[in-house]
């Protein structure tokens, strides 16, 4: 297929980004299944957590029931698929760690465009749709790191979420000036990318919290 | 609004108690936040999740579909709006921590009479009901706590998951006797905010579980 | 009943086999709870989220609405009823830890086959179909061990999720045979019992990933 039939076939090229994506995050559940040991078993069920567990509970909150894996099997095939050839090739693959990196940006972008529009579709308000986009595009990978008592996604320093949710305000902010779907979700696609593209390049973060000077931060610890 | 208009109108106190909930445990989500220094998308992204989770979960298993929040923004907004309130006022928040922990045993008292309300409302069995009081007033802390690798609620000692329990019981006996929503209701509420007040006031706990002297709790530890 | 009643009924045996897997594992549950040293709010409601919930997650996912536990009283209360028995009685219980593992064991078994078949009865594929037998038979304990911050299952050594992914893959191999319910279920069930079985007689564990030597398993630990 070459990018032009896609271009001229928006949905086509959605489904495709849409397997990358849900590929490249299983490849991620796989690594980290790689990192703590794991058997064969292991890798497949935290492979096809990560890759399809953000689109999931998108479903599961938007009562689209049931969720969009179930009827169709190339969503788990693909995602037990990759953690097979993660099982027996990860060392080939931790090697080629940066460019996982960078198709997990692909991932990411795919997947905020996806889960807003999703949302947007079925007419819910603005504010839903941008946290169905950082939902899909996050929940995986914090599925996996809770399942497998890594530190949480969000806790990282590096822009993540916020990648996606950029895209996704875009997006909605697109679609209620009328933009067609088509270019609301390129420009959202590219932001999303872009921004953590960066975050990739220049170690960047967003200004975090920081408590003000002169305070302890652990003061008030333990009293929640 | 005046409190005697309210008491007259139990659906819109029930509403504001609802929104009153959700903004407290928000709160509760970007302190949490504000303690990780996240930055201010994860601020959104825990408020979010702490204010709605309870009662997302409570939807879900009672298919009530979508969850509450999906086709009203008000929801999601106040939870943003407590998110950005207190990621840039947080020191002032935090001074305030004591009066903040009252707001939240009020929150708590609230989400364990709707939960159970709503589920009682759908003529589920009482434990059923019980059950969904305790998961609309406690999982959006379970959650909140899982993302952020805090302590998980249920595992701190003071009293919490019990309060709302208790309130959750008397509600289903009383109904089971035909009092009328507003009593069983108003009489919930207050058992669930003495009983979680007395906690925070005197350090409460309910017994724990004691291994028996002599034996070493830590003994069967890697069996299971 | 007699056995040879429950096999002329195979229904009844399955109903018979889910309890004894609920039982099962709410009695995993307050055992965790023990450990924990949590009051008994605590224990019923660590036992409820480890018996119930695997299935939970299951007919979510499937968008069998509401769950399973919802209408029918018998399941939350045999939760509550196995959490009350083990906070009074945990001692006795504790010293009889093997019994309960070779329990949990038929749990798993019964679990898995019962998840395999719902999702079959729905007409799904038969990769979605495998997952639902380890998801229904691993999934109450991995929230059960992630609300309790407990290792997480799957990050043990001992063979569990693969016992039950052995009995789901064999379950739909024969479904595509036309091997008739009862038979298949039988064969998953003993395949899946017996692999556990060995696993805990023997403490095997299938070969998990291992870095090849001479790399540093923790040296990309903190690319992702």
């Amino acid at each position: 297929m070459s990018l032009s039939f896609l271009l001229d076939n928006p949905d086509m090229l959605v489904r495709w980004l849409d397997l990358f994506g849900i590929a490249v995050f299983a490849a991620s559940g796989a690594l980290t299944a790689s990192r703590k040991q794991m058997d064969v078993v292991g890798f497949m069920l935290v492979a096809a957590v990560t890759g399809i567990g953000g689109g999931s509970v998108r479903d599961l909150l938007l009562g689209r029931s049931p969720v969009f894996w179930i009827h169709d099997p190339v969503y788990l095939i693909l995602c037990f698929a990759i953690a097979l050839l993660v099982f027996f090739a990860a060392p080939l693959l931790e090697s080629r760690f940066r460019a996982l990196l960078w198709a997990d940006a692909v991932g990411l972008a795919a997947f905020s465009v996806i889960g807003t529009e999703t949302a947007l579709e079925m007419g819910v308000p603005g504010s839903v749709a941008i946290l169905m986009g950082v939902i899909t595009a996050s929940f995986g990978g914090l599925i996996r790191d809770v399942l497998t008592a890594e530190v949480p996604l969000i806790l990282r320093r590096e822009i993540y979420a916020s990648a996606a949710a950029a895209g996704a305000v875009v997006i909605v902010a697109l679609q209620a000036a009328d933009v067609s779907e088509l270019v609301r979700g390129a420009v959202g696609f590219f932001l999303t990318f872009t921004i953590r593209a960066l975050g990739l390049v220049f170690h960047l973060s967003l200004p975090s919290y920081r408590p003000r000077p002169g305070r302890d931060p652990d003061a008030d610890k333990d009293g929640s």
